[in-house]
């Protein structure tokens, strides 16, 4: 069997510059954005040209190489100037745990030189897909144990693929690696509104991937699970707490209630790095709430009366008691009292 | 006190045309559209120019009059043809039964002639009107006892205003009473993808009505319930069966999932002309699939990948079990096994 070629990565480093994926031309066009210094990859990330919980983290991490660089001659790097860069990077957007946690590994380095800092940065690139990788067969294995006698229609909701991470992606990246199994019927992608990265990003990666995939509006997804259409729901994360509940984009709660009411497995696919120890459960995280501009409208048409007054949370808290499992690089998470299983706390798999 | 001023009808008849708000056309522009023929009656419900379960049935009721006049001279009227054109009619949008039943209505008038046709026709207009304003105040009083100690904030879905019915409205009715007797803290609006009649109907008619909201996005319902944001849903009806299960717009079953889990009263207004006795359950409810280029696109927008395959149900069925209380202009029926509520099943008030 002939190696997998090695998966585009959504980030790279080019001569002195971050070249990132920019997200919001597609599915119309790939096209990539060649960043230059802190303020530019910022905007790149604040308006979600470079989304994700692990890209914005290895984005930010990249930042702080990027101002190392900027901030350094004659071997001397000015610390408070990356340091002041790191702290604005970190605090971009607020909910993902990645980005805080990467900017604060890519600042560790600081002191051996913007050459340490970039290898760092890297490093962390090479790691995320190794560990995504792990956690994509990890998570397949758990899917096809769960619906052992069939292929498998999947629900996802939002973009957890390549394009969210360095490569090789999360919930979407064990999609695909079910169809090379074999075991994918059919993948539902809820569009997520306000931004559709599913209708943009995951039905774009998808059909990449010839993964059969039917698109739906969001509220359709407790329809589709009532009329029998999906065996597991399969989401990303950007904040886990130590109990289990997970905060993600917008509507997963949603997705769990239902999922729960039909006996779905309801799935999370995330790195490590997305838990945040810290939190003892949900009702510490920060949830981000955007523009009025993004309900109102879409790609600059207005639909709603100017002026109107808007509720738009980037996401939602999910609470472990809905969820099935956890799924990292290391271990299948079931949260004690999930109605699907018993302890212990932690399956070695 | 003086008396209500006469609402504004989304239809009425003028110099032998069809006048119908534009519902396209809103919250940009306010327009009247002219039908002169039945085949443009046809074109403006197809396109949901024309659209809300009432209003479709209050307008295939004026299509009829339309064919009658204009298939009739010298006092002799040509019902063969004005039968076809009602079949036509009734077949146009299949899930809401208001449509065959008001179309039956005016077709057995027929032998009367055309201005027979076209008296029914008006007088089902007017019965709207009356039907909507006793069933407003019936499901403002059941709001009110549901949620006694404080102005109550409402979510809502779609659109079941003025638009969707001759006046008045139906849930949206109940809101603006609701307002009118000073007990409406606030009001979230799902914007209702893929064609968006909160954001463009529902937040209209707020703004017009002086009812203060904010719109969201479908999938953040779920978490503003989980924020402790709603006190209570209100809903309208496409089809009601015996046994209380109700089509709606797609997105009300998740609602009402998502308001079982966290307690919150659940209640459709709509018509008895939109319950069907003959179904015994919403199994039997006909979902109409609409177009794909609803999903793949936003208000005229492509947004997906060309050729994305797309999953489009316009309505679901929201099984009785996870209703507090359905309200016509007769009664408040109170589905046997809500969760809510004990029998008797109805409660006369």
């Amino acid at each position: 069997m002939s190696p997998r070629p090695r998966p585009r990565p959504s980030l790279s480093w080019d001569d002195g510059c971050v070249l990132a994926v920019d997200q919001r031309a597609l599915p119309h066009e790939y096209r990539l954005l060649r960043l230059a210094t802190v303020d530019q990859l910022i905007d790149a990330i604040t308006s979600l040209a470079v989304r994700g919980a692990p890209t914005i983290g290895l984005a930010g991490a990249l930042g702080v190489a990027l101002s190392a660089h900027r901030h350094s001659s004659d071997g001397r790097t000015d610390e408070a100037f990356v340091k002041a860069d790191a702290a604005r990077l970190s605090a971009v957007r607020p909910t993902a745990v990645n980005l805080a946690w990467a900017v604060r590994r890519a600042v560790a380095r600081l002191a051996e030189g913007p050459e340490a800092v970039l290898a760092e940065a890297l490093a962390m690139l090479e790691e995320d897909m190794t560990v995504n990788r792990a956690a994509v067969v990890r998570a397949a294995d758990l899917v096809q144990s769960l619906v052992p006698d069939r292929p498998v229609r999947i629900l996802t909701h939002c973009n957890t693929g390549r394009l969210a991470t360095a490569a090789i992606g999360t919930a979407l990246g064990a999609i695909i690696e079910l169809r090379e199994r074999g075991r994918v019927a059919e993948v539902l992608v809820d569009e997520t509104r306000p931004l559709l990265q599913g209708a943009r990003l995951t039905a774009w990666e998808l059909g990449e991937a010839g993964v059969p995939y039917r698109l739906c509006v969001d509220s359709a997804a407790a329809a589709a699970m009532a009329r029998g259409m999906v065996d597991c729901v399969l989401a990303g994360a950007d904040r886990i707490a130590a109990n289990g509940d997970v905060a993600n984009k917008i509507g997963t709660y949603g997705l769990a209630v239902a999922a729960a009411r039909h006996g779905i497995p309801f799935v999370i696919v995330a790195p490590e790095s997305s838990w945040d120890r810290e939190l003892a459960d949900g009702a510490g995280i920060v949830i981000e709430e955007r523009d009025p501009g993004e309900v109102t409208g879409f790609a600059g048409v207005e639909a709603a009366p100017a002026g109107a007054a808007v509720f738009n949370p980037a996401f939602d808290v999910t609470p472990a008691e809905l969820i099935t499992a956890i799924v990292s690089e290391a271990r299948v998470f079931r949260p004690c009292g999930s109605r699907r299983t018993s302890c212990p706390r932690e399956v070695p798999t």
